[in-house]
């Protein structure tokens, strides 16, 4: 493993799966692998559980972590042959060289814009960085996907499943603001590529790319899709038609106690953070069968293995 | 010692300041304790001496440290059961549980709003945060007390008095903004436990609620309180009674060397930051009595004596 | 060494020099010498490589580092005898002494104004904190220089140089904001402690201090400069005569690779970061000359000799 920006770069994702759950079990087993080595964390966007949970990691493996908020300075340029004559006072291709002599491996959180489609779905931020690094970069989210939740959501339906083959349903919820497809892309894609029999439910109009569904059951009726799920995996995104348009009705789409029991008796998960009553009554995140706080947790050993994978790597 | 938020949770206080008197004299003395651990620092409002003097404290003991800056990112919803279509993006039950997660201890800043009164006598936002919390949870400063300040005092007054039953003064003094009673109720309710000869004075009107105060002397001449003290203790707060007031009379309440000299050559003490010149004169601040350095210094082996404490309690 | 603030501080330069040099060829040599030691990191300004190179220099030396960004609490007073009554919280008197308690060094970046020229040439903010400081100050560039940036250039210079005395050209170039002087003045006053033949060239009335450049060749004729130049500096300041005056003419003062083709096959340096195609063409900063991401590079040394300099003489 070079970089970790998609499931491309997971290798044999049981494997990872097994390292990562292994890792949760024993914290510190490899607690001097990072030594002498420090990971920056790139953020052009908040974040609490993955700044927090990657931190977390990286001590666990003594790996020093630094954070650089890349709005607390100058803003960059990210386009070529460009007179950098207005506000933006450094080019990624200096600070991503220079980044790459102060840290031996580099996290980046690059939301997406919601208003590029086309920039967006190239992943146009985190492979500009990538382009110009030196070193191994971890993606914290990117435009179109977010690995490691995806990594601690499989880990999460790995230590929860019942059945070999568990029926998991990612559903779309309502929210007030335009929200990233990133989460719901990468949980399809990482769903796809393991033994779980997935549907994708949404409004009509609110589908995903194909690039990243293909292969899931496509439905718009969110009962028919929660009828015997295992796992309802739920998340709001914003168009990717009409590109980040957000819905102003569907507001009937909240994960209550009455869809879930329609369910087989399923767990309930999201990414966090989640608007309570609007995304999901309170009465179901409050349930014993709430998974997301777990998630949560995971996020940390999901990262926690994929930093270890890298530092073995370039050693 | 679980939770530390006020003298309540110091247990025996002779023992706890003999503990971060040791702390000071060899402070690396337990600097294994903190081993593959990290204390998550909360802030909800901004710091200087307790966020610096806590980190130096975590290090010593070996302990990593990460601080969050509640503001950078999203609000968090403290109410329960209302529908998120605000500007609240996570509810404090979540983020509270999830921190739980990636640090093995908390600290948390939560002022007061210095609007409501019975919301900030409870300690809301405190209180909300240790009730979702799963780890221990160290206060740094919450709406109503500041007990690592308070205890950093004591270290202070036990270090430098000169008889076993010193005459401590805790004076109002002016100030242009509207400040919290914090630091003068934690003060108070400390110094009424120990043995010392407590008075406080204040402007009519500016009096601390009983809660904090009951079995001081209370004054409103400010001479008469100065008289033969051995310490006194500046500081401002806005007004409990018609709550969050600030005064615009008063300005005669700066400390002087005047005023000083009416006591027995006492030592000037105050929890920084200060105004020159509006709380203190420059002469008093400047003066071999003046001790707010002494105290900022203290606030290093107060917060790394409650840490080991916690520590030790959670092996 | 105590402080380091300017040349004056460096002791024998060829020293430390060849001390930050072997340092580069083994970063962990002395990585326990920080040893429950801590560096604080004061921002006045921000910071991307200053900052993330000297943390990483500190960890290579197991020092910790803790970063404060004045701005993001309380504006601090630096006035003496001033009734603090307007909106500075804290004077620096005991901001710096406070501080001075928790880190055993610090680092301070403090811009110039670049209104009020004489506060700017006495270095008045960095020369208050050391004033208020007990433990050893590193500037991170000051109002008037920037000697660790100075430090890492002439490392630059001894890696690539050709020639026993190579011939450095420091050429003005253009930018649309008003920049302080300070990389300009340290460099300068770097480059003639040093074995070099330095030619400094400007607009008319963009002359720097001479204070800094006496004895340097002078020069307005920017092609008369390149000429037969084994080094190319560049870098944009704002009128020092004028002061803080931006220049609106001299766009054709760019660099360019027609220049470049005046020199001796001159290798190209600038402190970063850097506006493309206003202060250096593309062309001319992506060929296999330009020395800019291992200027940066060097940084981490530079720090790093400079941080152990002191902690040897601190024990």
């Amino acid at each position: 493993m070079k970089n970790f920006t998609s499931i491309k770069d997971a290798g044999d994702l049981k494997e990872l799966l097994q390292k990562a759950l292994k890792l949760k079990a024993n914290p510190f087993q490899f607690n001097e692998l990072g030594k002498n080595q420090t990971l920056g964390l790139v953020f052009f966007n908040p974040s609490l559980r993955t700044r927090l949970s990657t931190q977390r990691a990286a001590q666990n493996l003594g790996l020093n972590s630094i954070v650089y908020n890349a709005g607390q300075g100058w803003k960059l340029e990210f386009e070529d042959a460009v007179c950098m004559d207005g506000d933006k006072a450094e080019h990624i291709k200096e600070a991503a060289a220079v980044m790459s002599q102060y840290f031996d491996l580099i996290g980046i959180r690059a939301f997406s814009s919601l208003t590029d489609r086309k920039r967006d779905y190239e992943d146009f931020v985190l492979n500009k960085f990538i382009k110009y690094a030196t070193v191994p970069v971890v993606s914290l989210e990117s435009a179109i996907r977010h690995p490691l939740q995806s990594l601690a959501d499989l880990m999460t339906i790995e230590e929860k499943k019942k059945v070999e083959k568990p029926k998991v349903a990612l559903t779309w919820a309502p929210h007030p603001k335009a929200l990233p497809q990133a989460v719901a892309n990468s949980f399809a894609e990482w769903m796809l590529r393991t033994q779980v029999d997935l549907t994708i439910v949404q409004p009509e109009g609110f589908q995903l790319s194909e690039e990243f569904t293909k292969g899931a059951h496509i439905e718009t009726n969110q009962k028919k899709a929660f009828r015997d799920a295992d796992f309802i995996y739920a998340k709001n995104w914003s168009c990717f038609e009409d590109y980040g348009k957000v819905s102003e009705k569907h507001s009937d789409w909240t994960i209550t106690p009455a869809k879930m029991a329609l369910t087989k008796d399923a767990y309930f998960m999201h990414c966090l953070p989640v608007r309570r009553n609007v995304v999901v009554a309170d009465a179901v995140l409050d349930s014993p069968k709430s998974l997301v706080i777990e998630q949560a947790n995971n996020r940390t050993f999901a990262a926690q293995a994929v930093l270890a994978e890298i530092l073995k790597n370039s050693k």
